[in-house]
């Protein structure tokens, strides 16, 4: 059983000082951990009977694509503006500093859809809660958002659940 | 057989007059779609044996790294300045207009790794060609590179082959 959470480096202070980066490409490059982290997101993933994964740009992409893949379901892009090409819905939200920004094509996630959230890391939760909201607005039913890893002092998952959203993650660090 | 090519919605004019774009959202979205064209991408993967994936920010990342989870293989991220947070080697090239760069992990690639890219489309290849010359200034070997698009009249394809490398797609649209 191959030890994930060994395989995820940490760099102090990047992007800034005093944040401690939980850099996932150590993951990545390693063939059977990047297998084995796609496999435990599937089996997390399975019991919901999702019928889309949603992925956000960029880093997101990397793990929504092979857990939707698995399951044999679609993968809906959450994009930054100027980047889908067709009519489309969004949802602005506040970052630490200013606000940012995603979006979905419109009709590409229906009333009734159930979708997961699949992405790298959960921190604060702002942009996973912006995603939800965004889901919803479009009339879709998120049951549940999977994380490879989750910063719980940050409080994301918290945040998740208070608005009606199991969060799952296969590692957790302390710090920020 | 699912015809994949009848999944992809061409935009008019995006994103400037004159460009048809080719949105590959239609398809991602599709479960029986992106499975098929994921699968279609290994199956043309396998032959070369590759050690790495190696994956171009951001669209790159949803067809990249299915294919690694499928092959068992890791995946190589080839980001945009400022996102990879360890020491790192980079390659500018130049777009239509001004230039831009690409970057990888130092130590993700080794002399010696053989390392397919792939991407969703190839239009001139000028993205293509400048992570082939990175992942080969690093010391890998790319025999080939993988798409779900090619726009033979842009001439990417050809470029890629007279690098040495040859050139996989699963459909290719005339026109821009």
């Amino acid at each position: 059983m191959i030890d994930l959470k060994s395989l995820i480096r940490t760099i102090p202070d990047f992007p800034k000082p005093g944040i401690q980066f939980r850099d996932i490409t150590t993951l990545l490059i390693d063939g059977g951990g990047f297998a084995a982290a796609v496999d435990a997101l599937v089996e997390l993933a399975r019991p919901y009977g999702a019928d889309l994964i949603a992925g956000i740009e960029a880093r997101g992409f990397i793990f929504s694509g092979p857990v939707a893949r698995a399951l044999g379901v679609g993968l809906l892009p959450v994009r930054k503006p100027g980047k889908l090409p067709g009519p489309r819905i969004g949802i602005d939200y506040a970052l630490e500093y200013g606000t940012d920004r995603l979006e979905i094509h419109e009709g590409a996630c229906l009333p009734g859809h159930r979708i997961l959230l699949v992405d790298d890391l959960i921190a604060t939760g702002g942009t996973a809660f912006a995603t939800i909201s965004l889901l919803r607005q479009a009339g879709a039913e998120v049951p549940a958002a999977l994380f490879v890893i989750d910063l719980p002092e940050l409080g994301g998952a918290r945040l998740l659940a208070e608005a009606g959203v199991e969060s799952r993650s296969l590692m957790s660090f302390e710090g920020h």
